[in-house]
């Protein structure tokens, strides 16, 4: 049970929510950070007196915990909120955004040689890995901040907008100081030491669902950044881990419209994970986009048979231009652009 | 282990293999029905001598027993196999078919209401449970045959097909009496005697894929159906069951483009079963069709608030029509026609 | 929600509901053969009139379509009923009762091989297929009822109880001339026409829990057979289908103390399919008698490398007596014996 | 692949290796801090020649980079690694090691009635979260150090051995400091920088499973921390996600004797997580015993009902001391005492 103060409730008006409970044998804790203030009510037994709370001074409304979404929530009416995508591009504005790139930043030519396709087919993002989360610790584990400043290099040469994972809280400065997007990867929205740091920094944050974890979770990681001051959050759907095996993961597209009912964050795709096979990329970028995504992220490399990561689920450049071309009609008939 | 025998042998030649395989101390399993002739080897061991058997007469090759999909597979330049959907549709050709309707046929009057707005709004067959699979042996479990005749009615009205479930083995002959296309429910996907039961009459079969199945499992599903003569056989995806709450099933719409290179057997896709959520109902619709489905299975009702069946997931005629017309511009983006 | 007459009502009283139900506009489903007589209420909206319902004469009470399990529920201080298996055992007794055998009858030789091996180990049951559902239709079906004919020569020869599964309504019959238990597979557990045919006669059946059914899906089918008159059910788990992939499925043991704690069914685990693994068989023996287990069903072979199904998760006939002297300790701590 | 280099191999012995790739137009990845030496190679392709690389000199083997387990592996005749539970206990011995506790350490008074209670009937170790992983922000995150204070007070008092989550790895020395057993909780199995950080420092560490993490994954994180030379993990069977409904997660037993078979950790179940229902825990820690555990992880409270969070799933005290009396026997018919 959440107590929601009126926007206008100072330091005494909480403390008096909180001897209020302390009289009920309750134990009250504050939310650190939050706006308006907010006290969770722990140890709720027969003693708790809802109407009382209800009408102590200065208290909104009670909420119950699993209730989520305070600051990730759609009011009735609300817009999806446009995320700035670098400087010439943004998701959840009328164009479809579209972030391709290399599983691992490998060399500065690598890099290079595939904005330069990307960017020619039409993308308005770079992803790349400079910090790699692996399930072996005897895999590559990135080149770390040299892969960050060929990531650079390449948004100079290219304009595209660098989009990149931070792994750590102790990275978390520094990949702000390449990136123009934060990613926090599935393995990741569940650490919330990392949320709360890259809420605390001010570039906008791409936050790929858990591949387990429920629709709420993900809302709520979503939260645990925006509490922190950062409003600007991407919501990235790429699959779930099923009984299914001709697919890496069981893209679970229905998220994308249930995010647009319940939420006024973009929401985007990584069909490249969502299926973990090549050729099911493309018709999966279709479908996204048809049920209202907001943008893709799509794996791409110059030379997929040669790339030192994720190998098997990557484009080469002629498949992603020929995806761009072949997304154009759904992205018009779903009343948007590319 | 599969011995193909070469489409002119005689009982002799496979005479002959189940001789050699006796030689080599293992038995064969001659599989009932197949044309081309095939013998499966039983208890393979150390004395099992491929080379032989693959110089046997009149064998063509060997096929390993996980490898499936002989009547279904699709060759190289295959097109999707055109089924038809009653006199007036089918499924597999250029224009998208709609089947929608109610989860139960309750009475004449409900099928008949229901049957004229469906067609209004442009579906090509018409979708009702006489035989009902329920959970619960305490639920109401169809009308039986007064239901088929109901529906019946309903085509002499509105020329729509009739598409309802046969779900035992001595109800196939009735239902195939009434109904355009016989479905085998996600229940009984499974249960190999009703397929071989509606592999061996001459309606089309809709099989829709159990919620838990593999994609193998499907097609060899498929498969024995396929065996008995039958080769109108139309794939329905449904959705599977996985950890997430906030839909009843997650729809796995990688499927679709998955089965379109494997098989040659048309696609459909369930978004009401396979999301349980009347407003995912029309979003995964158009990315069912971006990504390729061949046409769509959609719960209607007059007034799902009073239907007796799956009303919560039901459309209303007024949404079914605003389904319709929103699917079109993706259907065209996909090169296809409602 | 269900109408739940008194044991002593009428035709005329169940149709005095039916016409209550009418002058609510709603629509009454007698469920045919229960005792005591049901209704279902079909259409509920807000004419709907509850109190009036519970007052209507003979009427017992309301019970919410989702609770399930009227026959098979538990009440305060029921015990296990108790199922006879075959003559000279039974299970949901003090005695942990043990079904083994191969997949397959393969010959009559095998099988009485087999049959040897387990009664010395210490079986009360044989279990091996005659009728077998197959994924592939090119696979092996079973020899039918020649294989049944052995299993009755085995029990001749043993005095073990034959446990065989029957696929198909039409040979419910058959089956039951031959088997002491029928067993509906775990593809079966949703074809609700089967569970009605094994519940019309009268040998126990052993059903297992489908591969991705939930609990109450589960305690509803055995509601399905016990409707029928036949009382004798023997639940058994079998493993789910998740994620896991050192294990064909997750054997998912809560299950059996929960179906303690809610049904006085017994309930048996069959932990050769539930991990697919030999090795791992034994110790998950043990673990399904320490949470309560009545029995178990377990695969063996006197030479699994030449089975013709299941040779992966096949016990040979030492492992198996070893696993039965490895349970013994664990019997005893459970306050039971072998 | 990975090429493992002989133990005795220098540093001019490891660039001979990648002066090889190099000459293969391949890429050599030296894995930090790995005795023996270990380089993963990157971008294989046609140029590949294993011989050569194979006959290298002081190149020892080459692995599959999906071949886990260097440092966790079992080898024929290895005894599991007794780990210690602070002072007076152990994991992995002949004696089965049981924790318990609360979700969180609400108060001085509550984790010293607990922990007194938790002692008397037999715990060796006390379990309470002073970092708390919380879906939601709003939510109660911990007492922080104060909470680690107030542990310390209750291992002074019982002898009980402290075990403790630690969240995020700025936190680990504080953790460390106070703690004899870190946690690294589920939510955090894949963050590897924290796995790296626990691996740093010398307390043993208790690994859970991530909920929907293969066998596979866990044991890389458990060699994450291991290859840093923390040797002393504990691995955490806690539960896995499904569709199943009527437990919080699925405890996949089976993963106990897999673990006991690869690896020569030890491995103690938490069934408090695992099934999420009170009544469920002693049954699943009999059969968790059964099948091999060496040690349990149960959620205790001296008043559940008052608890500020996991109230649902916690027993009282009376429970767990009827638990730790039955679970003797189960303890014993495995070869092992409490």
């Amino acid at each position: 049970m959440l107590v929601v103060l009126k926007p206008e409730s100072t330091a005494e008006h909480r403390d008096q929510v909180l001897r209020c409970l302390d009289e009920m044998e309750l134990r009250g804790y504050v939310v650190d950070g939050a706006r308006p203030m907010l006290v969770e009510v722990l140890g709720i037994n027969g003693h708790f007196d809802r109407v009382r709370l209800e009408q102590s001074p200065m208290v909104d409304r009670l909420v119950d915990r699993d209730q989520p979404v305070l600051a990730a929530g759609r009011e009735e009416g609300d817009q999806t909120q446009v995320v700035p995508l670098g400087a010439h591009a943004s998701l959840g504005s009328r164009r479809i955004g579209v972030i391709a790139g290399p599983c691992s930043v490998e060399s500065e030519d690598q890099i290079l040689r595939i904005a330069a396709g990307a960017k020619e087919a039409g993308a308005g993002g770079l992803r790349g890995g400079a910090f790699k989360p692996r399930t072996s610790p005897y895999s590559f584990q990135g080149h770390e901040e040299q892969g960050l400043a060929f990531l650079a290099k390449a948004r100079e040469q290219t304009g595209l907008a660098i989009v990149t994972e931070v792994l750590s809280c102790e990275h978390v400065d520094l990949v702000s100081q390449y990136a123009d997007v934060l990613q926090v990867g599935s393995r990741n929205m569940h650490h919330t030491p990392l949320l709360t740091a890259v809420g605390r920094q001010s570039k906008p944050v791409l936050l790929k669902r858990g591949w387990s974890a429920t629709l709420e979770e993900f809302l709520f990681a979503a939260e645990y950044i925006m509490l922190q001051g950062n409003r600007n959050v991407i919501l990235c759907e790429r699959g779930i881990r099923t009984h299914e095996k001709y697919v890496r993961n069981t893209l679970a597209l229905a998220v994308v419209p249930e995010v647009k009912r319940i939420s006024n964050l973009p929401i985007i795709v990584d069909p490249s994970h969502g299926t973990g096979q090549p050729h099911l990329v493309a018709p999966m970028s279709n479908a996204a986009v048809a049920c209202g995504a907001d943008g893709l992220l799509i794996e791409v490399h110059h030379d997929p048979s040669r790339a030192w990561t994720d190998r098997h689920q990557t484009l080469d450049i002629a498949q992603f231009q020929s995806l761009m071309r072949g997304l154009e009609p759904f992205a018009e008939a779903a009343g948007r652009g590319l």
